[in-house]
């Protein structure tokens, strides 16, 4: 029997298996669509159970999966470079259970993050992680521990991961962790999971970890003289127990491009870097926040210390802010870098970006979470033809990573290693270190067939 | 040549190495020193190499190795029941670096986690994690991820550990993360070395994560009826946005003990219930959280809502509710349950612990932290002889346990399964989750040469 139909008669409903020649193209890349891969089948699971089974089927008989929520990972996490099973997991999407006595919520894993962060805020409650792509699923969010700005004050998505169901490669079904807050009852296992990009199992429930809604929120825009005073500003921010949700920084020149492409404007465009703060929780203490950044912003040479409590203006800075990405991706086609530095390094790392523009002629955008040293560098093609942009970037992402790990930074803060950021990883981390991992993935995953693309645990 | 003789050619000291025959007694157990083990040889370890060496002799002869730090834990995690070699690391105990502008620091694994608090307060920073045992090493705390008061507001050990340097079963040394704050790079070891109670490596370095000082930190004291008021009090007061650090109950029958131990009193004695809160913050803030709680505890039926501004009042309500594991033991031995209930059913489960009393006879006291269902229970040996101690305990453990899980909590919060929690975490235990750790525990120690007398990892 083929592999579709036997698939076909594990799931018991045909028109969830298709056949190599009939997955669209959606299904064999990441959202960038650069790196594209083959399958010989596309499976929509819709139970833990049908996920197990195929998995069993898939152990037994030695062939790759490679499981995908809503496909917007920007690494080549989903591209089935070794062929095989397509496991979609984006129609178990049910919010199962928001239990507001607990603060917990249950659902499966092709929950869009929007749709759960708008519905539990409809009950007075929060989901803090908050990664720029609103789109992805919560699955994905785990599997790579996805950061986001809020994670100055409320930590990345493995702080809200309370427990996982995760089907293994041979198909056990098992559940790690529970709604309760505190746990030292055994091996951590889903600690291990949040983070592992797909390769030591398939996440088919999850309990998040919810808060109390704050009441309100309130952005703050800096202005500073040059990028250098603007990061260094931040050691201040933090330390002046004023609890900001999120610190971004923002160079002049990046604001530009996205001002010409939203319409928008900043406020002082005389100046060379910007740093962007929220406050959210009770109404009056988020002022009071606020209030303390003035006397820092003072302090730290600022040139302009802006509360944006009027609702228009804030959302024309956010919008800009929001855009960049989009507005290099209007004029070029670019490849996103997420590393990251520790947090006093960041301005350095900044001045060697500018160096290696200047050096290599590659123009990159850089903006990011100064609050935790996660930087964002668009590298942008411009009209490089295919083998020139091939070779440039290579050489030029080498150039970055290195400089990176030199200041004791790591490859990736959000986005996860995947396939593009791989040969990186690889060269930075240390072997014994890849050995360890290696040894888990062959425990959990003797025949490697999941997401085993992700080579570094090969 | 002889084991010991052979550790101290390895060592190259012969002082820090002693034979089975001149092990003190206080090696040999726990904190409780109930359960003791035997060994063959003591190593008093100073280095990272130190300790490696002796993990590769120790796993290249298939020789048990039983790491400690402080020896403060109270689940027999350090009790070597196969003998081999306990491998010291209280010497190891210096801080290596505490580095203001990351808000990091790198402390050796016996490091004491007050002195190691006292210290980064003296620097203007903080470490949260705040454990009842303020001897314990830091080491310990990582190994169990102890957790403590403050759990509610800033989360527990697992939450500011940034990295760790460890050495596997086979003498290998490696690093699992960095002074980053974010990382998305490769399988997070360390996440599954936290809480491993020493069965898959020995913790060598610590890189921990620090937050600005508090400026001011405020108790409030609550008095209830009854205990389910004063415990359901917790979710309005959680859902108030107040943020507070830390949420204790405590009954009455339980402060009279304490009260008697101490010579200090609690007001409201009439109550039957209180609830202990602290807050900690900016200076205006923590008053501001204090006084939106007052309107909390009309709501929720309080008989007295007392911010506790005097210092002296304060001590005096700290020193009972710090004393009562010490007031218990001053007049029997106990055994110390710190089971954990989702926190909507502590009240219920609290219900059933006075219902087991009744019902066996066997004294219990119970407190705990209310703010994440985290119940300290003392079971009172009275002047029980041994024999029918260890009957009657081990028949009120099973009920206590099995109500925990049928209410969906779990055997511990922050002391470990160890060895004397076992038996209740096995039979509450998914077989598949167990294999599962057990294939992880393989993986990495082939040997079973660590802490294997943790026998759910056999």
């Amino acid at each position: 029997m083929s592999l579709v139909n036997q698939l076909r008669e594990i799931i018991g409903e045909a028109a969830r298996v298709l056949p190599g020649e009939e997955i669209e193209e959606q299904y064999l890349t990441d959202t960038l669509g650069r790196l594209k891969g083959e399958a010989d089948a596309l499976v929509f699971a819709l139970s833990t159970e049908e996920v197990s089974r195929v998995m069993k089927f898939a152990h037994e008989n030695g062939i790759p999966v490679t499981p995908r929520g809503a496909g917007t990972n920007l690494v080549g996490s989903t591209v089935p470079t070794r062929r095989g099973i397509i496991l979609d997991l984006s129609r178990m999407n049910r919010i199962l259970e928001v239990d507001e006595e607990t603060f917990t919520a249950v659902v499966e894993p092709g929950v869009i993050l929007q749709e759960f962060q708008a519905y539990v805020e409809s009950l007075g409650l929060f989901y803090p992680p908050d990664p720029g792509e609103k789109t992805a699923s919560i699955g994905g969010n785990i599997a790579t521990n996805a950061g986001g700005m809020r994670a100055v004050k409320y930590g990345v998505t493995r702080d809200y991961v309370r427990g996982l169901e995760v089907v293994l490669a041979d198909g056990t079904v098992i559940t790690s962790g529970s709604k309760n807050v505190k746990d030292a009852s055994g091996l951590q296992l889903r600690q291990l999971f949040v983070g592992s990009e797909g390769t030591l199992c398939v996440i088919t429930k999850c309990i998040l970890r919810l808060v109390p809604k704050p009441e309100k929120s309130l952005s703050v825009f800096l202005a500073y003289p040059d990028l250098k005073s603007g990061i260094q500003s931040v050691h201040a921010i933090i330390k002046a127990n004023a609890g900001p949700t999120a610190i971004e920084f923002i160079e002049r020149s990046v604001v530009e491009l996205g001002e010409k492409f939203t319409g928008g404007t900043f406020p002082c465009p005389e100046a060379k870097a910007y740093i962007l703060l929220t406050f959210d929780g009770n109404a009056e203490q988020v002022q009071q926040n606020a209030q303390r950044i003035q006397s820092v912003a003072e302090k730290t040479g600022a040139m302009a210390y802006i509360p944006l409590t009027d609702p228009a203006q804030a959302a024309e800075i956010w919008k800009v802010r929001g855009c960049f990405v989009k507005a290099v991706e209007a004029v070029s086609e670019q490849e996103p870098v997420d590393l990251v530095v520790p947090i006093n390094q960041t301005a350095a790392y900044i001045d060697y970006v500018h160096q290696v523009e200047a050096e290599t002629g590659m123009h990159m955008i850089a903006f990011g979470h100064a609050g935790d040293g996660n930087v964002h560098l668009c590298i942008i093609r411009g009209d490089r033809d295919e083998e020139t942009w091939k070779t440039e970037l290579n050489e030029v992402m080498h150039l970055l990573y290195r400089r990176a790990h030199e200041l004791g930074g790591l490859t990736s803060g959000e986005h996860g290693v995947g396939i593009a950021k791989q040969p990186y990883f690889f060269r930075n981390a240390d072997p014994l270190l890849l050995q360890t991992m290696r040894s888990i993935k062959d425990a959990l995953d003797p025949d490697h067939i999941l997401n085993d693309h992700i080579s570094y645990l090969k």
